[in-house]
């Protein structure tokens, strides 16, 4: 029996014109695309990049990931995601799973790839450029320069051990998910050097960016949900 | 008197394919592109890449970056390339420096950024995909998942302290520049842990592209010139 490929295709961060030429030619083969939510308008961001370049005759399938830390819930949503897409494959189907930024890098994506690789489906991922590539672009922020190295760290991730810890030694780094409180966040990259020399890009790409020099001035303030952080310490490499 | 912009344009990877829209558009509308000669063929590569998309009238500035530590010859083969752009510039024309992967990351086209910008003239960065996504992405192989960290490291950058030492926190690694003798590199991934989950990407997206996974076999091998190591530790994040 034929059976369809399961494509994971980065749609860049916002902006449509980020769209790569192969991510346009695999969305306009595209039979099924798959658009996850997450919540807070995240998947709609996706879909209408891709929308434009897609048949009149492709469906949508919208995927719900709840937003927990809940195993279980969490296990029953992916099993359930993966069956529905499952069943568009096993007629021999194209089905394009969109995610914003790059596919390997902090997307749902990687849980499906990973169940249905290991079920034999053929699976191809499309990259795209990465949110913080962008806001880099955006805000004249370079990320790495020769040797210099650069961490790359979602804000939850950072709990029990303070940023200091992990960034000493980096000359660059990305504070990924950055919404929410910034208190925080700017006090530990003060503590940890690299709060000096930081940027706050928000909503990178879309209509509403917002691109903020004075960290400093921010710590009683909310940053929205599509918010990072790029900043870099004093001169590490040349020590 | 008009003054022309000069634009940092990420061609991606190496994959013509992976050219953005917005990367398309600019190049079309090119009066002179920056081939930047790194010597090794660099150049020819992302030029190759974007010369489809020039339109006849556009003129190609070669331009000489040594490959050498000294200060002072960088410095000297920096402020002519200034220079010889400026000049085009100066009479409003539209310069596009090309760059392979994103600008940001590890590009000569920082350097021109900072004295362009700071000398006043209108400067706009593309993104594009870099090279670890793209080997990621060819590789099958998750950059980060939740809440990993994830560190971009050039092996020239860890003189003087081992790999383990950056590692350390981390969940999964991108090591660039990993071209020339494997051994002291893959002696360093063993210490750090993450040898068992690695795999070595060579050329990507290029006809003779490479995929190592068994890594701990490639002890006496050299890697060609566009090599990285994409790793992952044992589990950190939730320890």
């Amino acid at each position: 029996m034929p059976r369809g490929t399961f494509y994971g295709v980065g749609v860049g961060p916002g902006d449509p014109e980020l769209l790569t030429l192969k991510a346009v030619k695999v969305l306009q083969a595209a039979e099924v695309v798959v658009a996850p939510q997450a919540g807070r308008g995240k998947e709609s961001l996706a879909y209408d990049i891709a929308r434009q370049h897609l048949h009149g005759g492709c469906r949508l399938l919208k995927l719900d990931f709840p937003m927990t830390r809940n195993k279980e819930l969490l296990e029953k949503s992916w099993e359930q995601a993966s069956a529905r897409i499952e069943r568009f494959l096993q007629r021999g189907e194209t089905v394009v799973f969109l995610t914003l930024g790059d596919p390997m890098l902090y997307s749902t994506y990687i849980v499906l790839f990973k169940r249905l690789s290991a079920r034999g489906y053929a699976v191809q991922t499309v990259p795209g450029v990465p949110s913080f590539c962008a806001a880099a672009a955006a805000a004249g922020f370079p990320l790495g320069e020769g040797e210099e190295k650069l961490a790359i760290v979602p804000w939850s991730g950072c709990r029990g051990k303070p940023l200091a810890a992990f960034l000493q030694g980096f000359d660059s780094a990305v504070i990924m998910k950055a919404a929410g409180e910034l208190s925080p966040i700017l006090k530990e990259l003060g503590e940890a050097g690299f709060l000096q020399n930081a940027v706050l890009v928000s909503k990178c790409g879309h209509p509403d960016e917002r691109i903020e020099r004075e960290l400093s001035a921010l710590s009683r303030t909310r940053a929205p949900y599509f918010s990072l952080i790029l900043a870099r310490g004093k001169e590490v490499s040349r020590a």
